[in-house]
């Protein structure tokens, strides 16, 4: 079943927010089997946001619009749809409870302006949003479905998950059975990987795709299999699956769709070990990446940011005579943070990072993208050097990245 | 001058990537003084990429297209292309050469799909990308202008920055300048900001636009003139910032659109003070914040990510027994923390967090949400106790903001 996202807001298209929602929406919806074939974004103009709708209404049977649902006069979605829809408005009681329960949890008095979001499309079935003050509206139309969500992430979240998501569900019948697997590969670029897997590409069915992802010092590959019932998908995906690792078997260094910081998370609980890290160019990135998981108080305990060389001489206990002799960036120190952080935090195993993010800072010896990084373990402690080229940024994901790659492997070999 | 952005991939559609080229690039072209009117996303599908194209270029002067340019099969963006301006391919020797000097520098050999980058549209302006080996092109039909370009965030910015902006510049006579001022405001709902400003809203001249961009803890209040010429915008921001500003005077943090992190860490430069933090629940998150922003070893010593007990203990030098007696997530807590970043980093002044980002860790008297902050310069040190009702990420960018607002109320006030 084929969806069409729309989002709505001037702060999207002059680049003031970045929209996080879509790709959140069309994960969701891809596990319950809707496909979402489209998204468009437009701004708080009446036109354009009619435009959107009439054109995805015609293309698609499910359409999903996020944003201008606040109770400031910018935001004009929901005017617009009475527009589109030909409805008058009222004023909801229940809506307005909703509203008076979430203001009482919080202690705030309510207002004129909020008290007007309770004012509600008469043609829609009104869902009420337990985590915000705006309503969902689900309109119907010719057998199509228009449902229109706040664009406040968390209040988005919560209506799909636990209201729109099930209605759909509902709704439709399946008639597609989307399945993904995604595998992470390192040791090969892009084309090189294209080029070793171009036969197993070209002996795929119709129905199974294969992507290419790259990601800074990675690639995820991902087969999609897009069948008319859920038994064909899952076999075509368990089949092709099994071909890929016979093919790329040593590359491949974990088969589930999860991030780094989750398969590091995994293999710390798995030894039952707890980690540290030591950040100088990574400012506490890694720490933030593995911090984002629930639960990783069970393995991570701590970080040292030593972004200033006082901090990794008198915190991390890194030596004074080889900061001198050979700099921040460099084996000796990140191996020595690797070590310290393991002393200091008191933990089994730990990552550090050294190195010149840019955009200044580089010299001749040492030009920007210059990173080390270390992993420590069981008293074994290995560094590499990386030289990156991208901008800021991206170096130090790619430096957070392959630290905790680094760290991966030593778990696993050990 | 109108603009759409078309983004081609599926893993945007499905949601494995998210799409922040698109923020990136309405923030450059506004600046430019084009305008971002609307943004699709489609699959690497050809009947998709085509049908949107074909919108587009009926719709706006310009359209600019990411991604879909990779060496591997599932991209098809070129070949579509070709198709869409019916055009042949031929190999370019002067792309070769630039694929040649990107492999040489960083020491890899090339392989025969890398080469392929290499083939371009006879139809089309080539543009050099230095920063890859696809190459952007450049098309022209009926005055409308389609620029091609990959989808890796880098490698777009480059080429949007070097050769695609100052060439639209170039290329189009400014019918429209645009300019945007933004304050910050702390201290109010959306609702009682609106209504308070519901006066100043109405006088707005018609080509004046405001909006709300609530953020956690804090909101964005973004004037927006689209006049006619440049003076024209300018003075109208000028006048309607300084009303602005005497309605809502004790309330605006920072006129620029600035980030906080950014504002935090010039308020450090103007006292020529260091800075360190302790953090537990925001795990890192605030040192990435302060170290995202080149320059920052100026001010920024480092941080210890204390997300453990031990470390609160061993390394910062909390007090057992206030841990025993109040908990983690207490006032006698964070303050120690912040006062022990500031002794065992040896900096001028400090952050630290403590609190239960969820989803899970809550009880009756600490619910998840609750979130104890602190901010200590010269010898004082002040904290705050906050009940946020987000989900876990919500939590702690909104602890991590308010924790910075803190210091930075703090520095401002001494």
């Amino acid at each position: 079943m084929d969806v069409q996202i729309i989002t709505i807001g001037d702060e999207l298209l002059i680049g003031q927010v970045v929209d996080t929602n879509s790709a959140w929406m069309g994960q969701e919806l891809g596990k319950a089997g809707f496909q979402v074939i489209r998204r468009t974004t437009v701004g708080d103009v009446e036109k354009e946001i009619l435009e959107a709708i009439d054109a995805a209404m015609n293309r698609v049977q499910i359409v999903l619009l996020t944003g201008g649902l606040g109770p400031t006069k910018d935001d004009i979605t929901q005017k617009t749809l009475c527009r589109y829809f030909d409805s008058g408005l009222h004023f909801s009681e229940e809506v307005y409870e909703n509203i008076l329960n979430l203001f009482a949890k919080s202690g705030r008095t309510i207002n004129g302006l909020t008290r007007n979001q309770a004012t509600v499309p008469d043609k829609c079935t009104v869902i009420q949003n337990k985590a915000g003050t705006a309503p969902c509206t689900w309109f119907e139309k010719d057998g199509k479905i228009l449902v229109s969500m706040p664009g406040v992430p968390y209040e988005m979240k919560w209506l799909m998950t636990n209201e729109v998501i099930p209605r759909l569900k509902k709704r439709f019948r399946q008639d597609m059975f989307i399945r993904h697997k995604t595998v992470w590969v390192s040791g090969y670029t892009e084309s090189m990987l294209a080029m070793q897997l171009s036969g197993f590409e070209e002996q795929l069915p119709s129905f199974v795709k294969l992507a290419y992802l790259p990601q800074p010092g990675l690639i995820r590959l991902r087969l999609s299999a897009y069948g008319s019932n859920e038994q064909e998908s899952e076999q075509a995906i368990t089949e092709q699956n099994e071909k890929l690792h016979k093919l790329i078997a040593g590359h491949i260094l974990a088969e589930e769709d999860k991030t780094i910081e989750e398969q590091t998370g995994e293999a710390l609980l798995a030894g039952n070990l707890t980690m540290g890290t030591a950040e100088s160019c990574t400012g506490g990135r890694i720490a933030g990446m593995l911090t984002s998981i629930p639960g990783s108080s069970r393995y991570f305990v701590g970080s040292i940011v030593s972004y200033s060389n006082d901090v990794k001489r008198h915190v991390l206990g890194v030596s004074h005579e080889d900061l001198s002799r050979y700099g921040a960036v460099s084996q000796a120190v990140v191996e020595q943070m690797s070590l310290g952080a393991m002393r200091v935090l008191g933990c089994d195993c730990a990552v550090s990072t050294s190195g010149i993010a840019g955009p200044d800072g580089g010299t001749p010896e040492k030009p920007v993208g210059t990173v080390w990084i270390a992993a420590a373990y069981r008293g074994k402690v290995v560094s590499e050097c990386h030289h990156f080229t991208g901008i800021r940024e991206m170096n130090v994901v790619r430096a957070s990245n392959m630290a905790l790659l680094l760290l991966l492997e030593l778990i696993r070999k050990a």
